[in-house]
């Protein structure tokens, strides 16, 4: 029988890879989807469902969290302002930093893991993200991976295998040495639209990464963001 | 302007006493209650009403999980075995174990605290809970009050200040320092009918609780349980 992990599977970039990582690994991966209000949420959980259909995934599940975070404020909700644009690590992408959401995430994982006997749970979290949201910094992540030992009874590990690369270096991952991961499937885009903008901080980074890495990003976007040739 | 702390109420004795404490503290106490469809649910959540309108609470939500809690396995929810009877730290009770409960609360917690700016959270887990719930122990609270720091930016806290008393001891602070506790408007029981049936773990714990101090609990019972007098 195959060792069982937990993802979250947000239908971005990085979770596409941890996905591939795992399946790569002879995992039996579960992955969770997590409708939470983002003004993106939907066209993420295409995205996820893409990915899952794509890998053949027999455990999918997609949980409905819109009432928990209807009670939060930041302007990456439906409830909130503005997405902000330009790049990433800016102040202003801070508004976009929603409340308890790693937290929720990795606590639903873990009941889950606990209830289907699985080994890991694993989280796509990197560098890229550590300056503005402080739910995907490493002390964090350490401090999470206590909780999951204690509360398991030291059945379960948390995996962050992500957290000191860049998006670059995911993007370099799951190209080589996991074989094509689809990333034209693969949703990065913060605003409430279907064609990704290229000028959130969300798509800025995206950009950069595959122009770093002299690749074309598959994906159609609706600006001609001059990082991207 | 009052400092905010974050509470989970459940509507049993111990989520009682607490707001009882965090009132007598003189701060602005917010109320977390969730339905995760435990067979007494229905039941603790008027209790926990009943709660907040004794001490004119205005700030109560309560929140649905049941979407989340179906996926999991125990019998203490709807969806698992028969509750069993006897004392609570038999290995029977072991299956009361809700995967994932206090993490996923805490989680909820802490986004809504960072959301309304509370200096604290705080659950009233106690003594007579480690022995079967891994995530009422000591060693848990100490990793998820660090996951808590991490994610506020060291903004909040996670207080739990019944860790190291037994249920006498939080009963015997609820009557004393906290003045007359109304410990009849509380939910103990974990079967799902709405008279408690005096024979489950729970309500064995708190009969004895009663007991120990001299007092007689103020609620009916369905069974003269001899601990009772």
């Amino acid at each position: 029988m195959k060792e069982k992990v937990v993802i979250a599977l947000s239908g971005g970039m990085d979770s596409a890879t941890l996905l591939a990582k795992y399946i790569h690994e002879f995992f039996e991966v579960h992955c969770l989807s997590f409708f939470y209000g983002s003004k993106h949420n939907q066209y993420e959980l295409n995205a996820a469902k893409a990915l899952t259909l794509h890998y053949q995934i027999k455990h999918h599940h997609f949980l409905d969290l819109k009432n928990i975070f209807n009670l939060f404020e930041s302007n990456l909700l439906q409830s909130g302002g503005e997405i902000p644009e330009g790049h990433y690590t800016e102040e202003s992408m801070s508004k976009t930093v929603v409340p308890g959401r790693n937290s929720i995430f990795l606590s639903i994982m873990l009941g889950y893991a606990q209830t289907i006997g699985a080994s890991k749970i694993a989280l796509g979290i990197h560098a890229g993200d550590h300056a503005i949201y402080p739910d995907c910094r490493k002390d964090f992540a350490g401090s999470f991976h206590m909780v999951v030992k204690e509360a398991s009874e030291r059945k379960i590990n948390f995996e962050y295998p992500f957290i000191n690369m860049n998006k670059q270096q995911i993007l370099k991952l799951g190209y080589s040495f996991y074989r094509q991961v689809p990333y034209n499937k693969t949703r990065t885009c913060y605003k409430d639209q279907p064609i990704a903008c290229g000028k959130c901080g969300s798509c800025v980074e995206r950009l950069e990464a595959f122009s770093q890495i002299g690749m074309v990003d598959p994906l159609e976007y609706e600006s001609n963001n001059e990082i991207r040739v």
